[in-house]
């Protein structure tokens, strides 16, 4: 019995997207009881910390529909069915950076948001780009524009609310505890 | 115009549940294609990173069910309909861990996943606790165990991915950049 465990006694598939599913679950509650869950499944994601020879980092800007905004990030995308998450992190910096780079290192996974979804977002960090001649085209519904920016200057856009997601927001506060730029 | 916007031409309800609603829309793209976004709406979340008088991170371990498995996180909790985060923060502290206090610093907000959700969490942190005789109990469907690590004994917890969610590891960052624990 793992602690807290809640035993599932319905699950009813609610939604089966292209990005995302979503079931709700009837559960017994450690207590006895019942209760209901709202479960996003989510396929995982990749993301990428690509650092330039002049010390800047590689961001992309996009509209992010779930907010109505366009927000700076660092490059990222979800995983293709049972894709290898470092392929996956290579292919989404070449399609939406034009970059390739032989060196990956691993930074940290998380889960993006464990009460509702099982999405888990896996972070590479690389010092190692070479711009390609002809990087491979990423989906056709997505529209990223590139811009590299200085640490600092990435700090102001935290300050500003333009970088506003988790794991670019962890991916500076790495790189400032790194102190290498 | 905002750049790259996605206008909506219609949009599906498909869910409502009592955490999270899901809506279906269709959009045109900057190229004039047209496009389906799958947008899952949630109220928004705090998180609270308290440290004891003898430098402790206090913990909740809770069963994630999207995950199938419990999770060593750093208090949180979903806002009431236009709660204001702060005194969200200051109710999920009490109902969590037992503890309240005067002194709460806003750290950092971020959206947890903007490529599917709008889910935006606001993260606080305190050293000023104080122990309730009779906290207040939280939601009935909620079991959760508080424990006390220290920063070292959190990071090895991350290593074992029993920590392994974004506002949890950004917190663990944190401190470990902040060097006060």
């Amino acid at each position: 019995m793992k602690k807290f465990e809640e035993k599932t006694i319905k699950s009813e598939q609610v939604f089966n997207g292209k990005i995302i599913n979503l079931q709700v679950d009837d559960v017994t509650l450690p207590n006895g009881k019942t209760a209901k869950r709202e479960l996003v499944k989510h396929p995982g994601a990749v993301a990428v910390i690509p650092i330039t020879k002049d010390n800047k980092i590689i961001f992309v800007e996009q509209y992010r529909k779930p907010l109505e905004k366009s927000l700076i990030e660092i490059p990222a995308g979800k995983l293709d069915s049972n894709e290898n998450p470092l392929a996956a992190a290579v292919r989404e910096l070449e399609e939406e950076t034009g970059y390739t780079t032989n060196d990956l290192s691993f930074v940290t996974s998380f889960y993006t948001s464990p009460g509702f979804a099982d999405e888990l977002v896996h972070i590479y960090v690389t010092d190692q780009l070479v711009k390609m001649e002809n990087p491979p085209q990423g989906d056709d519904d997505e529209f990223v524009e590139v811009l590299e920016l200085t640490l600092d200057e990435a700090k102001e856009y935290v300050v500003e609310e333009r970088i506003h997601d988790a794991k670019t927001n962890y991916a500076i506060l790495y790189l400032h505890a790194l102190g290498r730029l």
